[in-house]
């Protein structure tokens, strides 16, 4: 479905785009083991999703009613991004949750902005029907083969650059990130989803054996807040075995007071998410496992500087 | 005076205890062209500082009655920090104008912390005064050999990791970090100074010819307002002939804006100031020159997650 040739494909397609984001290796964090980090919140829009727009924007021929995406927020601005970047319009459904942070960064891009009240799902309507009414592109934010193609290059770039870990750790939402991570590895490294208790549509997938809708809440909730898991994420968590464990909104918020005190990174909940499996214990590596985690999103609310 | 073999040196003897903080090319900040980054405020205690402050205590046969600093806030952390790790006491003079963030950071650290009235010459002043009754080891924030070889260590690093750049652009406030990238590049490379128009000891030093007294004040002064410049750094500056170029309060804060909504970098003034120097034209490149910049410190204060 994704393959690593498209996960090629797409790297070489956004390379004049995106950020190749910087990775360190540090010890810390109470750990008492250092571990490998890539900080993809400095990717354009601050999170990964520029990655995936940019790919959908360059493979596809746009319509002239433009572009149109529901996002909790960051899908949205990278879009966003992407389509001004490139010339398109675009228009941006984002759920009131997303919060003014997330808002005023799509407001920048010049998009046409719509703020629905609720959560994603309703904001995906939204976007719905537009997209019938004027022939604009729905790109959704997770599940479809371009975004995902996109989001892998993550890896693949990070592979690059010499990423040693046995085990990568990834907060997982509508699983687009972790989608093309393991579709790039295809089970060469270990793969850690990581979720919230509260927002954690792939654990209870993988509990039942098929998507199923979750409620979702909690401090990650406008990035990780997908109510079902894409169905491209769930297939490949299944085929290449990922691990998935849970972790408190207290353990994330933890972890992201930890990425500001010792390594001066401030981030959004969902970008501290996956640290936050390591330093509350909930994924324990093995005597010798090298770790890696995957920073993803820093758009905090409110803005540090407002 | 600080060879290009005490920077090896330092380099190794700290290799165990300091961060390599990543560095990244990217475009944007309204340039025009791409430049390169080293994020140095990602190292321990948030600025470059750790590094002459390991180098010092590993280097030198540390007393029973510990170590005394005085600083602006940014190698007193460093100090605090390095004295801690490696078990030494450690008693630190701040001044006033270092602020809450600052002040906690030390005070996390363990450190006997002492918090003087006024700027940071009355702070030193208090700091020689405890060094006279007590034994304990001074260490210069700025203007001493070892503390300038440590420094020296991250620009050697960077080249270490592959920096293209023509000329490089650094924060300056008493100097011992420019003084180590110009002890360690020798010529090899441009390096401009930038200094704030309210805090610009070497500026003003190299037009009299000879170290002086200047007033100190504006948003980056907490870091970088050394009344007088160090007179390794000014030595070295002279021998290499950087080049010196001055940035308004406002410039600094633009800068300081655009690495957050950019790059989702959050550093203090000081950490903005070298690439404010090129995002307000105070330095413009010639036609072709690759240019690189030193975030140098992120200990912005309010703490963001205060």
């Amino acid at each position: 479905m994704v393959e690593r040739q498209d996960i090629d494909a797409a790297a070489a397609r956004i390379a004049p785009y995106a950020v190749r984001t910087p990775v360190m290796e540090v010890a810390g964090f109470g750990l008492g083991y250092s571990i490998e980090m890539k900080l993809e919140q400095i990717q354009h829009t601050g999170s990964f999703k520029a990655r995936g727009a940019f790919n959908t924007l360059l493979s596809r021929e746009v319509p002239a009613a433009g572009l149109v995406a529901a996002s909790g927020g960051n899908h949205g601005a990278a879009v966003a991004y992407a389509a001004h970047t490139l010339g398109h319009k675009a228009a941006i459904f984002v759920p009131e949750m997303a919060g003014p942070a997330k808002i005023g960064l799509i407001e920048r891009t010049g998009a046409d902005l719509h703020v629905v009240a609720g959560e994603y799902a309703n904001a995906l309507q939204a976007a719905q029907a537009y997209e019938a009414e004027t022939g604009a592109m729905q790109i959704h934010a997770y599940d479809a083969p371009a975004t995902v193609a996109g989001q892998g290059s993550c890896l693949r770039e990070w592979e690059d650059q010499g990423l040693q870990a046995d085990t990568v750790l990834i907060a997982v939402g509508g699983g687009g990130l972790i989608a093309g991570a393991l579709a790039w590895l295809r089970g060469a490294r270990k793969v850690v989803a990581v979720e919230p208790e509260t927002s954690c549509a792939l654990n209870a997938a993988l509990k039942a054996g098929a998507s199923v809708d979750v409620e979702v809440s909690g401090i990650a909730a406008n990035a990780l807040g997908a109510r079902r898991i894409g169905q491209i994420c769930f297939d490949l968590a299944r085929e290449f075995d990922a691990q998935s464990v849970l972790v408190t909104d207290e353990a994330i918020a933890g972890a992201q007071r930890a990425l500001w005190q010792e390594r001066r990174q401030l981030v959004e909940p969902a970008g501290a998410t996956a640290l936050a499996a390591l330093m509350s214990g909930a994924y324990q590596p093995a005597p010798g496992e090298k770790v890696a985690v995957l920073v993803c999103g820093g758009n905090i609310a409110p803005d540090p500087l407002g």
